[in-house]
């Protein structure tokens, strides 16, 4: 089926841009594929704890923490090429935030949610992962405050959702929301899109 | 019912105290909402994870995620008046955080818990959401170093564990304990109480 | 049962090691006493949640809580001679390693999860505690860059598994596996063996 297809894809992509942060730390090998795992399986891992889904995908797949293992030795063999795969990479990282969005939802949609929670199902399985990720790495979540990231997996779950309850064929649905997504991410990159920031620089306590 | 009232006021001032935590560190206003739902929502998802309680409390009301949303945005709107709002903000604040733990100590007492896990339940409900916020933003949690917090969550959650296995109306326990709470925790900040801290400044390993 | 003193040995020692990172963050005796808790039962903790194995040992057993408060005020009270006692804390962090991951192995091997997943719960078991300690104290995770700690979990856990579906009696598989674990750790601490390591200093976005 596509979705998993792109599934798989997502996973990869994700424990790949996690190896390049634990780099970034120095951390060892064993440093990089706990990464990988946290950030390409965190938001998937986070969402079925908060909606009490199980067992966790992990748990009955356990070769899913093989696939980021193995993903996340790419970057260290590509270490050098790394500047010149920039945008395959930051595309492959859009699909993947969009496949996990859609996958969320659908966990959601399966479990009878209400709408909101839909919703909220697809972003935190789209962003909790890199926020795993940035506090392993001492980093404020960088979802946060940069371009337009979450509000991508906003816009792709409301889209699914009226997808889903619409009569059109799944498959389209899903093509449909993340070429949607995608371009929107996309965007978002080349003209530095981001939300409106709130500064407050004085203390309360 | 009263408690369920001072659930929601507890909700918006933790929420607003997040909004700012957030605004420190630049965020924009999807990082302010998030920052806002995991303080105001973080202590009861983490109380009902470690205890088995589904669903959560947002996922079975998720108009709670709307609620904490539009409380972040008050003081995005107040932001030049802060200054002078910082009591009503304190007692907010402090309201939120004994109400918090009497509905942690609620849920521990419908579960049939042992009194120690009430107590904990209560202090996890009311300080949780606290110290992920400090996480998120990259600080060492406020908690675990400044004035009574956790201690007015302990004393609160006691207080009431007693209450409730008394004869008193439920009402007045409720009542009594927000008093004493309350007024402890303004106690620590007028007067700077603290825990004995523990200074140790050398590496073990 | 052999196994079950060592368990308390553990959660004792982890404990004090959380103490002591308290303290290197001035941290008062509240907050002492929380990351004890959250270092001794942390990795017990999330791997019960993963796995969705509930009710949690401290929800069940409240005095693992009591015993996790009292071990970190040793530390307080032999601050001094700390330094003396290097080596003694080292081998008690290393024996409380390899018991957890023994514990949280069997744990897995309890519910019938698959190989992979029962050296990850003995992993997630060691590990996690120490992990949530830096993470709450504002550190990048010791166990992603320093000497061998997580590859002793990994070892022992894999030892443990083979063990336990051998024919040898389990009380001779438990000293096997703490004495090949423990010897391994020491030497990784005097000889200062490490994994390689994976340096990234680029930044991709």
């Amino acid at each position: 089926m596509l979705i998993q297809v792109i599934f798989y894809v997502a996973i990869a992509a994700e424990a790949m841009t996690a190896a390049l942060a634990a780099g970034r730390r120095s951390m060892d090998w064993f440093g990089v594929c706990v990464l990988a795992c946290v950030t390409a399986l965190g938001g998937g891992t986070a969402r079925d704890v908060l909606l009490g889904h199980y067992p966790l995908s992990w748990v009955q797949n356990p070769y899913l923490l093989v696939l980021c293992c193995a993903a996340a030795f790419v970057p260290i063999a590509l270490a050098r090429y790394m500047a010149a795969l920039r945008w395959p990479f930051l595309l492959l990282d859009a699909i993947g935030l969009v496949a996990f969005t859609i996958i969320g939802c659908n966990v959601a949609l399966d479990m009878g949610q209400q709408p909101i929670i839909v919703v909220v199902a697809g972003l935190i399985t789209g962003i909790v992962g890199g926020i795993l990720r940035d506090v392993l790495c001492n980093d404020v979540p960088l979802v946060f405050s940069s371009e337009l990231y979450a509000t991508v997996a906003i816009v792709s779950g409301v889209l699914y959702y009226f997808g889903h309850i619409s009569d059109l064929p799944l498959d389209i649905v899903i093509i449909g929301v993340i070429v949607v997504g995608v371009t929107l991410r996309v965007l978002a990159i080349v003209f530095k899109l981001q939300m409106p920031k709130f500064v407050y620089d004085k203390e309360l306590r």
